[in-house]
């Protein structure tokens, strides 16, 4: 699917006319916007635009001859097929980086060109070494040179930014101003910037919608130690009922964010900054105008991440109408798939639709995955067009979410269609024991993921296989569907706490023939103290309620207490589900939910 | 049983004079000698000489009119009753450190001594940090002021050295130094100080006998990458035949390690040193004499960590031999215990003569933990002469391991002496589903112990319960019963290897009532690959074979997969050692290892 060559090779002539005009030898393109976001609007698909790669992670190198572009294992294929290989080298991000590739294909001297507005501090950092070593030139740019030179860029997104109400938010703007001033006194600092938008929509408690699938606005904010905030966004996209409350707690402009930044330096002495989160031209404005930085996690993410009681009581909501809405969904694909005809793609438009029959429904968090058989051993498969079809005693693979006021979803269920095989039972079972090893674990205060993640393996370690995604990540509440700092992965190193969502979703892949994955999200919770207990624990609430496809497990393999969880769990969906589903689904949820014992 | 007051008082009135001869402000005295080990010489106790304090450690800092000692949680009873509260304050050495007190208790530019030859590289780079911080001067010393003062400090160790046998080794020095200086060609390094004794006698197959426990001789070693290496000791130690055959490889001499190191210093670039195990003094002398330092992990520690075919075989049997003797011991324990008037002490000299039995025996590796009723509950417990009594109705645990010319071993059993309560039989049973879990997992290369260490707890857990230390550490091969790089334990971050071994130790400890802990090693293999497996996968084998008392075992909490576990164990430990036990321990053998199904 590579676009129009002359097209392409016209965009990249363009790109180096005006590299060289800015007098550059080369610029870095990544995939990310000035907001490190997951999603970027379109106007700032620079590095598609300029390359053909349709990805949602990567990075080019365009010199005035050479360039490459750089993807990690998901999409090596993929980007042969959107590349043009003629003008790109094909490079992988981890074992072959960017910092390397510049050091190899540039001379001594030459002119490294970034967009400072785009490249993270740390990522700055790291070409900044790069650069240094092999003795080239590392130059912030004023003007993004793609920008230069894309006539019909599409403008910035405006969208409308609406109030989160305090029922949902479970805590006032003024109680979050004060917890992060109490992180700035704690840090010496006399100012933060937050450059993460999901952290401004979680401290100014309002919402947006300039991307899809996470409801933020793109936009900045500076809170100081004392005085007014700052959101750095046009007051007029606010809603009248928000420019009047957030007036008491921030002044908005959005036009100028370096005039503030430099004007904030000269009055104060030291700015917290994320350096994974801010763009580098924060750092350069503030030491410019006399600043000192303090490089520090941004303080909105241990209190966004551990959700208050109303943001736990919504959760609850959103998973209760989300699980009512994917059981539906169930129920009717057990009998459109025995046609053999339904394709991925009518599977996930029936899915939203059975979504939307809420009200409540805003979004979807993320591009829904529909994999039908072969298709289900890529995890992050998506399909073009109408994809594959459910094929007879083949598996079928839905992971999914939706984005509700008072809370995010993302589940996963795997299916059969037809007859599964053994080893399908055997994979599917063994996947589902490490989710309810996982579901079951009681854990003390300072436990982290990494100490949990070998729960969910364990179970297909023991017959030689495994599977190459990390076990679990954070979600917001009405926000991002991707949230840190939790997760459950060998490298999850920050402590599980409670109030925190973390997703439960072990797999296993067999490449070529089916995927599994079964995937719930869990509150972590403070457990009761058990009688003879001597020590506080925390432990998971399961938040998802959806049932697991009973034809896919074998009982045999499970252990007297894995078998008490699962018909448990299914007792639970029944109870809490029942009255929710359609009537049509009542029958079929009653056998879904049927106990083995 | 604090030491002579007038003694203790007039050590310390002395040192503060020496201290005023030095122009000193203060001296920090840490417990470790030269070599960073855990059983020091009797010359290196200064802490001890000077506080009287006899733990394993611990540091002192003393000003001229202030002094303070920092312990860890072991030791905060035992530094009350051992040290003058009137001449020392009292420190946890982990929330009240002594580089925060220093700051704290003296003026600024103060002059704080240390000696370079024993703290480390990394113990001397936070001094230094702490100094900097509050305008004092840290002073390397040239001669430390303890043994200025100290009239009778005993002699320096100066054990005879023999050669470890090419059958246990399995490896030749030369192979070692190969493996050495391809280390080094790949930091591009020109040679490498190994600073830990039990890194020179692994690389030089050689083995003393300077301290109690650990079969080293305390001496340094330098490998360039060519040339040939030194060896910082005595020729005149080595036994004639380790004279002749290290003659190739290195020359011998230890009276002037500083004026090695500068002439080294003055010939070569760049030295590697690992900052943990090398005395700062190494550091100084390099960069007086211009040499560059790069400090790097001991290039041993790695190699000496992953047993070769030949040292894996001589673990195995160095574990029979020390099975059948604890198995008698055991045995004998039963019938002597009845009478209620069995000692701590003389179980633990029996269990030495059950070990002496058998002619192989070097040593033990460390002093034996032999603990009756409520001091089972302590995990470090040392009796103070013949200790308590064994009751009736009451836990008793022996922690011990002995040091064979083939294999250094490390077991802990808990035994019911008459009968258990429920609450005992509960906590052992989850104790033993603990290790139960370690014992089976399978795991992929990269795993950590950090990524298992839940294994071992998760049962404990479930009712709210806990153990305070580590479930697992590395062992040498006849060299030191505690070894790194790799551990199970929450901060465990080297990944398992195959030919690792390691213990596995989860323990649970009611204060005051009575504690439980099972020990086994195990041995990282490499797994059969298994049908339909698709990975590789490491496990564990077991290398020790002792009955773990059934009469502790609550098997109504035991899954079907654990029972299996423990019927197997018990009838290979009965295959294993039945023909190497006495003939009185064979009933009970028989007995012992029973199966429940």
């Amino acid at each position: 699917m590579q676009r129009d060559a002359t097209v392409m090779s016209k965009r990249l002539a363009a790109l180096r006319a005006e590299l060289k005009r800015q007098k550059l030898d080369g610029f870095i393109v990544p995939r990310q916007d000035e907001f490190q976001g997951e999603y970027v609007a379109a106007y700032a698909e620079r590095l598609k635009w300029v390359t053909g790669f349709s990805g949602s992670w990567g990075v080019a190198v365009i010199g005035r001859k050479t360039a490459a572009i750089f993807v990690d294992g998901r999409y090596t294929l993929q980007v042969k097929h959107e590349v043009d290989g003629k003008a790109f080298q094909f490079h992988h991000l981890m074992t072959s980086p960017p910092t390397e590739w510049i050091g190899k294909s540039f001379t001594k001297g030459a002119r490294i060109g970034y967009d400072p507005h785009i490249l993270s501090v740390a990522d700055a950092k790291r070409y900044s070494t790069a650069c240094e070593k092999a003795k080239l030139k590392l130059i912030p740019v004023n003007h993004n040179p793609i920008d230069a030179i894309w006539k019909d860029q599409p403008p910035r997104p405006a969208s409308a930014i609406v109030d989160h109400p305090l029922k949902y938010a479970g805590q006032s703007v003024a109680q979050k101003l004060k917890s992060i001033r109490s992180s700035l006194k704690e840090k010496g600092a006399d100012a933060v910037i937050i450059a993460d938008p999901t952290s401004v929509a979680w401290a100014f408690n309002l919402r947006g919608n300039d991307v899809p699938f996470t409801p933020v606005a793109l936009c900045y904010a500076m809170v100081p130690a004392t005085g007014k905030a700052h959101l750095f966004v046009d007051g007029k996209r606010l809603s009248t009922a928000l420019q009047k409350s957030i007036k008491t707690h921030a002044a908005c402009g959005g036009a100028n964010v370096d005039g503030v930044l430099t004007s904030l330096g000269k009055r104060i002495a030291k700015v917290m900054l994320d350096p994974i989160a801010a763009p580098d031209h924060f750092r350069l404005a503030l030491q410019k105008s006399g600043a000192k930085v303090i490089e520090n996690p941004d303080p909105c993410m241990l209190p966004k991440a551990m959700k208050n009681k109303a943001e736990q009581q919504g959760a609850r909501n959103a998973q209760l109408r989300d699980g009512a809405a994917l059981s539906n969904f169930l129920c009717w694909l057990d009998d459109a798939a025995a046609s053999g005809k339904l394709t991925e793609g009518e599977a996930a438009r029936k899915l939203l639709a059975f979504r939307q029959e809420n009200k409540e429904l805003r979004d979807l968090s993320f591009e829904s995955i529909s994999a039908a058989g072969p298709n289900s051993a890529l995890p992050h498969y998506h399909a073009h067009g109408e994809g594959r079809r459910l094929a007879l005693n083949s598996i079928y693979l839905i992971d999914s979410g939706g984005q509700y006021p008072d809370g995010t979803t993302d589940v996963t269920r795997t299916v059969i269609v037809g007859k599964p095989s053994e080893e399908m039972c055997d994979r599917f079972t063994r996947v589902l024991k490490g989710m309810i090893a996982v579901s079951l674990i009681q854990f003390p205060e300072g436990t982290t993921g990494a100490h949990l993640d070998a729960l969910a393996r364990a179970a297909l370690w023991k017959v030689g296989l495994d599977f190459d995604h990390g076990t679990g990540h954070g979600i917001g509440s009405y926000l991002s569907v991707h949230e840190g700092p939790q997760r459950i992965s060998k490298t999850g190193n920050a402590p599980l706490k409670p109030g925190m969502i973390i997703s439960n979703e072990p797999g296993y892949y067999k490449t070529r023939y089916f995927g599994i994955r079964i995937e719930n999200l869990l509150l972590v919770t403070e457990t009761q103290k058990l009688k003879g207990g001597e020590r506080a624990m925390l432990g998971f609430e399961t938040l998802t309620f959806t049932p697991i496809d009973r034809r896919l497990i074998d009982t045999k393999l499970l252990t007297r207490e894995e078998l008490h969880w699962i018909d448990g769990y299914h007792a639970e969906v029944l109870s809490k589900l029942q009255s929710r589903v359609s009537a049509a689904t009542k029958p079929w949820l009653k056998d879904a939910c049927a106990p083995f014992n």
